[in-house]
């Protein structure tokens, strides 16, 4: 059933806007039980292009996909303190089974670290066995007060990589290569800008010694986590007794990172990226990278322009969608396919058969040029690296406007209203909580790249600081 | 931790031998939740190669993938009444989420019928929308009381398609299209040949009209039901309300159809391939198709060997890898690799290198051959394609070998105290029962192809019968 209303404008009410996108483009709906999400048939579509092209990318990094349970017995969670305290407001809990009363519940898994850590105690031995490098594609459910279609969601589809090391470098190194992994997702594949930095210890991941944060600004101005990796020290390794014999005889604690990004990403993507006229997709990612609108009246003009689209199909290197369906007309199409974001449409009609010729819309500009059909594979291949680059300096473009380098209480709270804000903080939790009580924004990251290098004063509290933190609200 | 032991003959002790070979060849362990399973890393890689090629012929045949909600509301399972009978015994139920009791329990998705019909109920308006083609990969659980690796676990891994169409004769051709292509993936990608045929009324899957199968034997002689599809008829879109508009304008229920392969499949490649040496697996699915050991005392030596090995990698066009390990001996290596059935083995000496030639050596016969380079790639594809065929010839043979025409009980029960039997059964379910009673065996189906094409008498009650049914003890 597709969306046959108007979209709400961004302007008018993002949020509603975010949730026409989403209908208009047929990517998602809610199921019946509560906060839990259908993933459609074209947001699935999308959703395998990241998957695939990240896969990729972690088993280039020496990765090795496995699977682990899902359900994960109530005390593996209880082992490790700061996890279960982190976790246990969001489980979802299976007390029966087979008809009978459980001796213990089992948790539907909101994150595997304790059942795979209790595997890597049987499966590490050796310093030879190490670095293990393991990551899963899974569904984690966990329970959300307040869902949102693909940003939270009661359960949600993700990998998560989990991999142990023999030393605090070698687990420190692979956290923040994880992390680079994503920024690239993020930045080459998604055209999603991202400031890559450490989360404070208040926005730690439950149980890790450091935790590190890809953030993007949506068009609202608010952050979004898009990716997080994590150095989990030595808390976990103790709590599931995961030791290997070193070189030199010794019984040691293995060092272990953990990292995901999950279908939140679309979420991202659509914030990003999409206009009033609704979902606007990178080429990099889009299930259908051309569609080819066939225009006709007579069935001779049509024989003849779905000749001409096929073999146009046939000669494209991309992703492309021969829209034949008879019922509708091409306008309906054009705007069908611009709610679906397709990087670039292409129109054959009769003139254009004759005259050897085609039509290139960009979903992007909306412009409209026509080329000599023994120049369309190279004229679209540069407007995909045409496109597939604006979205990227757009988005860019549009983070830099929107973020502020402040030094009171006050610009910070007019500066995160519509954007980012850049600030000296004195790394007390004190001064972040009274700015989150005051604004609702919070320390998304400090910054790799600091661009307050030098020395200031605490935007809070005033004190002499070194540190920039990136402030905002978020989803 | 490498398998380290001697595996147990299969004539000793096959189920002993099974479990071997998946210690051996490092695919699987028991996880600490009763009847659930781990996945590792070699047999993950399997199981990718194996959905990789279904993937790709489910969207071939027209199919898209969505994803639908694990957890499933209780009430949905019980408005078909056949359904809700045949899966409450194994049903894993969610009583708590988010630290509160749940007003209704949430069942875990044994099967995703009831979830995605009523999703459907929503998405079909007329019959354009039809037929509706929707493919899922998903984890389910069903609580297993004497669990098998990959056989039979608490959670598994699998493909559910789910289509709805507008009339019988279009449902019945999409379930039996959809057995074929389950039919090709096991008899051309992974050599295992299967009898494909009709399931009688007491093996039909809860809900089913009518029940198609796959059932391959294994090397002692019993079934393995190894894909199904179902032509589900009209009850679910009634017990969903899943209507369209008919071109005539007036209102009918949708046929249904359901069909679904699993991590089951990995116990019928061990099992219908695997020698007394461990795994063997066809070359199509093979995660390593070639394994590469380079053999050295001195250094010089090892840098011109492996020079010689990655350059071979470079020439082929197979998934090889080098086993480049400094503190293995070439000996233990041959073993490891043949454990894990790798189904090329290449051997690379400094007298190769010298001579410009390499060995070759099969890991079905064993058969060993020294080969000029400039061959390599030649013969080794040769050597792929022999052995992929004589896996599949070689299980073809066996079941020949071990598939009786019976005429009496007593002949029935010898035949399938070691393989197959193929007879006259007369439709009646009492007949049936009875045989299962006697010798455990039971229909595994009545085949698509059938060997007795004329008149004879039911092999229990001596009725007149033009059916022939295949009986077996089942997996």
């Amino acid at each position: 059933m597709a969306f046959d209303g108007t979209l709400t404008s961004r302007d008018k009410d993002f949020s509603a806007w975010y949730l026409d996108v989403i209908a208009a483009a047929d990517l998602a709906e809610h199921s019946p039980v509560k906060g839990s999400m259908i993933i459609k048939p074209y947001g699935f579509a999308l959703w395998e292009q990241i998957r695939d092209t990240l896969d990729t990318q972690i088993k280039a990094t020496g990765h090795q996909n496995a699977y682990f349970p899902l359900l994960i017995p109530e005390s593996f969670l209880k082992r490790e303190k700061e996890h279960v305290e982190g976790f246990s407001p969001e489980l979802a809990v299976v007390t029966h089974a087979g008809g009978e009363k459980l001796d213990e519940p089992l948790v539907v898994r909101p994150t595997s670290e304790t059942i795979i850590y209790d595997a890597f105690s049987r499966w590490i031995q050796s310093y030879r066995d190490l670095p293990l490098l393991i990551n899963q594609w899974a569904n984690v459910v966990r329970w959300e007060l307040r869902p949102r279609l693909f940003l939270r969601t009661t359960e949600f589809l993700w990998q998560e990589g989990h991999t142990a090391h023999q030393d605090e470098m070698d687990a420190e190194a692979e956290a923040r290569r994880m992390l680079e992994v994503y920024q690239s997702l993020a930045q080459d594949t998604l055209a999603m800008p991202v400031i890559a930095g450490e989360k404070t210890a208040s926005e730690r991941f439950a149980g890790a010694k450091r935790t590190y944060t890809i953030e993007a600004m949506m068009q609202d101005g608010k952050a979004l986590q898009a990716g997080t990796s994590h150095n989990l020290g030595q808390g976990f390794s103790e709590a599931f007794n995961v030791q290997f014999t070193d070189k030199d005889g010794g019984r040691k604690f293995v060092w272990l990172t953990s990292w995901g990004v999950s279908t939140r990403l679309i979420g991202g993507i659509i914030m990003t990226h999409s206009d009033d006229a609704g979902l606007l997709l990178p080429p990099a990612v889009a299930p259908i990278q051309v569609v080819v609108i066939p225009i006709f009246k007579t069935a001779s003009e049509e024989q003849a322009v779905l000749e001409a689209a096929d073999a146009l199909k046939a000669l494209l290197d991309y992703r492309v969608h021969v829209d034949a369906r008879a019922h509708y007309s091409p306008g309906y199409k054009f705007n069908e396919w611009e709610k679906k974001g397709v990087p670039v449409r292409v129109e054959i009609g009769p003139r254009d058969v004759a005259h050897q010729s085609l039509v290139i819309v960009r979903r992007d500009t909306g412009e409209k040029e026509t080329v000599a059909v023994e120049e369309a594979a190279t004229v679209i291949a540069q407007r995909m690296d045409d496109i597939q680059k604006n979205l990227a300096h757009r988005a860019h473009a549009f983070r830099e406007e929107h973020t502020e380098i402040v030094t009171s209480d006050e610009e910070l709270a007019v500066a995160v209203a519509q954007g980012f804000a850049r600030a000296y903080w004195c790394g007390d939790t004190a001064c972040e909580e009274a700015i989150k009580a005051e604004t609702t924004a919070t320390i998304r990251c400090l910054p790799f790249n600091q661009v307050l290098t030098g020395t200031g004063s605490c935007v809070h509290c005033g004190k002499t600081s070194q540190t920039e933190a990136l402030f905002a609200r978020a989803y």
